[in-house]
């Protein structure tokens, strides 16, 4: 009966930041959590991180907190992450060999296992301990993996034809670091990262806080 | 009197998304763009489009639409992109690097000008352009600029000496991709980015799709 209602994308892209803290506290041994130690790790109201762990059907204890454990577990299960997602990644260049590099994903889940390229001085070789294979075997390498997750790294112009050969190999979800927007069929998911929305997000706490020092100042003048 | 109302976070986001489809459509010479060509590219209902665009105080025609040179002259002005923002950043790595190659940042007024390291290796090689500083000289190269925007690309244990070390040199917002919580004064912006936020995303819209199939299925036996 959880769950009815579809939570909003800000509360779902904060998972995994509770979620890699509630780790960290686990690690040191914390059992009980506060709403307020999370609220101010994620620099937010205590109302919003309720709201948000809502979503996870677990509900803190007054004075207590939540259960650290109970609450890692209901974030894994809410976001599916419970069972390892297998991916294949589209694209060895400096940006893929960034996300091959991330320190985070492995707390999520999340593993890259094949890695696929065009460019002959990259297949073969090996990035972050996976090898580059070169795209053409992409049926062969996929065919005995059941994969559902790929994840695009090319350049925006290689991105669609990439996207099609994924599609084309049973891919369900992609996961889009080009700049372009991908067309998919209905039955595949597909998110697409765009790194300028954090900066436009930046761009106005900016303006919020020359807003803020101006009222300031005026203050101080009068 | 515009802008009083703050737009949510999913709304900023798009805004980059938009203004790129509105810059290839101004270059294609498109005068006029419908909400519906907007939606589509976006993936959204027309009345989300409507309601995002309204945040920059432009309205559409009925039956016209949105002129395209203003709306996108709306957008940058509402996020402050119509005047350059001068960007350093810190940690030239496989992140950094893919960032310093990044198609997409020239079209929103983001130019990183300078870039620092404290690997001696990558110190004085250049990098898409930009010459790799030794970090111990961002006092005597900040000072000259005026810079307010700083990005940290370094591994996360050394994401917080980063952030104390472009504070103390007069940066008032970082754009954080080390993968922690940063402490800063109350007069700094911080803008974290998480990757895995995208993949939490993407991980509940496969469960969406799971379950449609599923009850697809159900209606399909019934």
């Amino acid at each position: 009966m959880a769950n009815l209602k579809v939570p909003k994308a800000p509360t779902i892209r904060r998972m995994p930041t509770y979620l890699q803290k509630l780790v960290e506290l686990h690690a040191e041994g914390v059992p009980f959590v506060s709403t307020t130690v999370l609220a101010n790790y994620m620099n937010l109201e205590s109302i919003v991180v309720r709201k948000d762990l809502e979503i996870t059907g677990i509900s803190g204890q007054p004075g207590v907190g939540y259960k650290t454990d109970e609450l890692i577990a209901a974030i894994r299960k809410f976001l599916g992450w419970n069972n390892v997602f297998e991916a294949c990644l589209v694209g060895a260049g400096s940006l893929g060999s960034a996300l091959l590099g991330y320190e985070g994903f492995e707390g999520y889940g999340l593993r890259i296992s094949l890695v696929f390229d065009s460019d002959h001085r990259k297949i073969g070789t090996t990035i972050h301990g996976r090898i580059i294979h070169d795209i053409k075997r992409i049926t062969e390498l996929l065919k005995p993996c059941a994969m559902r997750l790929g994840m695009i790294c090319v350049p925006s112009a290689y991105a669609q034809p990439a996207a099609d050969l994924l599609v084309a190999n049973g891919i369900k979800a992609i996961w889009n670091f080009a700049n372009v927007s991908l067309q998919v069929p209905d039955d595949v998911a597909v998110q697409r990262e765009v790194i300028a929305g954090g900066f436009a997000l930046l761009s106005v706490k900016i303006a919020q806080l020359e807003a803020a020092k101006k009222n300031g100042e005026v203050r101080n003048v009068g």
